[in-house]
């Protein structure tokens, strides 16, 4: 349907520059352009200039007014029957018509959404407490239909309240941004509508999903992009399929006996006289987005044949750096490793990749024999069914949004990305270490884009007592987050650690971030917090 | 910036219909449609009509021809150049109409997908090998960018290779079909781009979880809808999250202390001395349809205080039906369910919610509490954020599509959507129960939409030796569905179970499905599989 020829409106492109081919009234032009348009704008058009298409019950135009203005009597009349239709789309009735039309205008609130999102001079929250949002929309489930006029404003009222984290100046999370393609491809996802279980329903997701593992598996430096893995729902969920294998691999018994034939386990090396199965080293922490050294972990790991787990979940993304993936030196050693490209890479949440190095063992440590969803004499080769690789059977396609972003930025484009990220975080971390009124919470530069720090009102700077200094400053942080959401203009997480109290975590990942937006940054956390 | 007055060209409709105030000139007319219509279209319209709003560096469009044909022209130079762009998007660059552009294409190419996939002329699969479709397309990830038309390419290769499962002859698993509502729903999903883990990321999303769980609480019929809920991504994590709290509940201490504090365990009764702590019942099994007697276990459960769970990942939705739902008498005796509306409910994947009767027990059992993620002083109130109820932190928003489609259809919508797949299989279940050439697999009516039967084509039919004509009929089915594939005419599920050989399980859960699809199947089935 969607053809080469899109956009042209004949035969004859050159012919239009001239003149000499075009239609002969404009009333003919945009027909033709209609009928030529594939799809959503195609169907909205014909809908529009043609009655024929449109359902019985449509009140038939009597009188059409002759010669160039039919088209616009015509438009009004089918627009005043639109606004009553409620309901009668695909797939319950054979509504083509009516069906583009209602996603044309689900798509133009979207697009909508995604200009303003990137608009500095719009609010990243319009925030509201819970009990007051509760009763800014009717919420509530219905036992009778809404009509398709209240499904859009449904629409409207959810993006109105959600957060625009697409917004140069959300900066509350590992994950934030929002790219074009990323956004498309989840789109075709969602149309798609499938699952990754087995080849038989899913054939170009199964196999981008094969090519994207390798791929990540060559970055990552095992021997020609051999091993295994699976996309997860997120960072816990990959990092427990870690675990599973590695008990499994240890004690294979566990499959079948359960854990009482295992002798008690420990996950990280333990001074109790349990049997350590499993480490998990870090690369790139929540909070100080801190990095494990992997090398000398990766000694013990193999004097004490324990499974080495890396958890890169918001630091994996760093091996796409040139400049950047010493920080990961090591990470071939691993047995498995978490990577998250929904965070440091900017792809549509979720995103979250496990790799393993061994050939054949998630299999083996997964598999139950369901023969009703894995049928053994199918006429493939069944190696490209995923289902019986994890705990999960049925999993959501995370795959296609990943691969249509690299392939549009290629392995250069994530790198630059990424560079850029960590280019910003340095210079927030230069412009506020020596500033007045910031104290950092660790020493030496950031590892990842991960920058601590507390701001101190005026007020505190100087404040004698330490004790007291330090109860006052724990509850900056949360006032002046509390304000930023209250303006709608910028948000940042805080949070304790250990004995040092609230201070502020910034963390880039965005690229849709400028030196300006960190400039704005400082300045409104000044501008909330001086008079606390 | 979506507006009520959307759909009118002035602000006198009334005057259109008498010509009296329509816009004088075609021309005119047009380019105040285009700035009229919000979002894409709007944004398309106006690319196409004023080279204004393009970045710089456009060819300006020097000559203007003068009259009603300007538009036209002016149409083929922008179109001309925008073949030529090549990546300048939204978040990297600030060009709010290229992006507009590229994302309205990319919908074009879904909306022909959905007209098609609904068009029951067309193949329900493309079917390709593995090592054949790896040489359809270049899908190797490669270090330099692709162009947006390469992209585009890309987007329409996979669709083209992608099962249709909106098709109204799509049988092959239990979610099928593609609700238009549920589509829409999912495209805003994505465009919020957000995580379930605090009320402060997604305040919307997360009263919407909490409205609709205790909804679904009310329907299984606990009081007043209380006790708790998530959604999970999928069935597996879904029961396994029930596992984990009937774990916990009976021996709080393996949350601190590990497995090897509590005694050996077992899910079920058994005869091995072991503790049940568990048991789970089945409401809709995967192959049958058929459903636990869940009174007389909740019985035993009571009896033995072990915890209840049902697994309605397929059966639960039978709850949304006046005339199926006492199929589940006594789930209201749970002390947990599963329920998906992914699958009867043709809620777009994934979409699978657990409902937990006590209220308090996800957290306590869950909670590891992180202050980095969970902050104790934020402003709000706190037991909005969702994100330490189970094992994931962050979850994927899969609330909305539910949500928006209930209110689309009401609570009737989908009570009658339900009944119509139920009419459907038992219409295909009387046709073929004493046709010639067809056997049951099991007894009596089916309690689900489950048909299970054999096909035996007629030169196995009357053969003698009963183990010689056991083994033709388990080939019988494999080759049928293989054939399915390569015509791409339908597709639906064989196995075999136990003794049984190979048999097809129809499952009906697509409600574009119709009387004629089912005998079409049928049809196919002979057609297919007379010369076995």
């Amino acid at each position: 349907m969607a053809q080469q020829g899109f956009w042209s409106l004949g035969g004859d492109n050159a012919g239009a520059n001239t003149g000499n081919q075009s239609p002969s009234t404009p009333r003919a032009w945009c027909q033709a352009a209609a009928s030529k348009l594939s799809g959503g704008l195609g169907s909205k058009l014909c809908a529009l200039l043609n009655v024929g298409e449109l359902e019985k019950g449509a009140e038939p135009a009597a009188k059409q007014p002759p010669g160039d203005r039919a088209c616009c009597l015509r438009l009004q009349q089918i627009l005043q029957l639109h606004q009553s239709f409620c309901g009668l789309l695909r797939p319950l009735f054979n509504s083509d018509a009516k069906t583009m039309i209602f996603l044309q205008e689900v798509v133009d609130i979207l697009m909508a959404y995604i200009v303003e999102s990137f608009d500095r001079d719009t609010k990243v929250i319009d925030f509201h407490y819970p009990n007051e949002l509760l009763q800014k929309n009717n919420w509530e489930l219905q036992s009778e239909p809404a009509s398709l006029d209240e499904i859009l404003i449904s629409c409207r009222a959810t993006l109105k309240y959600a957060i625009k984290t697409a917004h140069p100046r959300y900066f509350n999370q590992l994950s934030t941004g929002l790219d074009m393609v990323g956004l498309a491809a989840d789109w075709l996802t969602s149309t798609a509508n499938t699952n990754m279980f087995t080849y038989e329903v899913a054939p170009v997701f199964v196999l981008l999903e094969y090519v994207t593992l390798k791929k990540m598996r060559e970055i990552i430096g095992w021997k020609d992009g051999q091993g295994d893995g699976i996309f997860s729902p997120g960072g816990a969920i990959s990092n427990m399929y870690a675990m599973l294998l590695a008990r499994f691999k240890m004690f294979p018994e566990v499959k079948e006996k359960g854990m009482s034939c295992v002798p008690r386990l420990a996950a990280f090396t333990s001074e109790h006289g349990l049997v350590p199965f499993f480490v998990s080293a870090t690369a790139g922490t929540t909070v100080y987005g801190a990095f494990d050294p992997l090398i000398a972990i990766s000694d013990i790991c193999k004097k004490y044949s324990v499974w080495m787990h890396v958890d890169g979940a918001w630091g994996g993304s760093l091996l796409m750096s040139r400049r950047h993936r010493w920080k990961l030196d090591g990470v071939e050693r691993a047995n498995s490793v978490t990577w998250n490209p929904h965070k440091m890479m900017s792809v549509p949440l979720q995103c979250s990749a496990l790799l393993v190095r061994e050939e054949g063992l998630m299999q083996s440590c997964n598999n139950m024999h369901a023969v009703y969803l894995f049928q053994q004499d199918k006429h493939y080769d069944l190696s490209y069914d995923t289902g019986d690789k994890a705990l999960q059977c049925g999993r959501h396609v995370d795959i296609f949004k990943l691969w249509l972003m690299w392939r549009a930025k290629g392995t250069i484009g994530f790198e630059a990305q990424i560079d850029k990220c960590l280019e910003l975080s340095d210079y927030l971390y230069n412009k506020i270490k020596d500033r007045e009124g910031y104290e950092m919470v660790f020493n030496g530069t950031p590892q990842h884009t991960n920058v601590c720090f507390w701001y101190l009102p005026p007020g505190i700077r100087y404040m004698e007592d330490k004790e007291e200094r330090k109860k006052h400053l724990h509850k900056v942080a949360p006032v002046i987050k509390a304000r930023m959401m209250e303006y709608g203009t910028t948000m940042v997480s805080y949070q304790p650690q250990g004995d040092k109290v609230n201070f502020f975590r910034m963390v880039i990942s965005n690229p849709a971030a400028t030196l300006e937006d960190i400039d704005f940054l400082i300045e409104e956390i000044e501008r909330l917090g001086q008079d606390l």
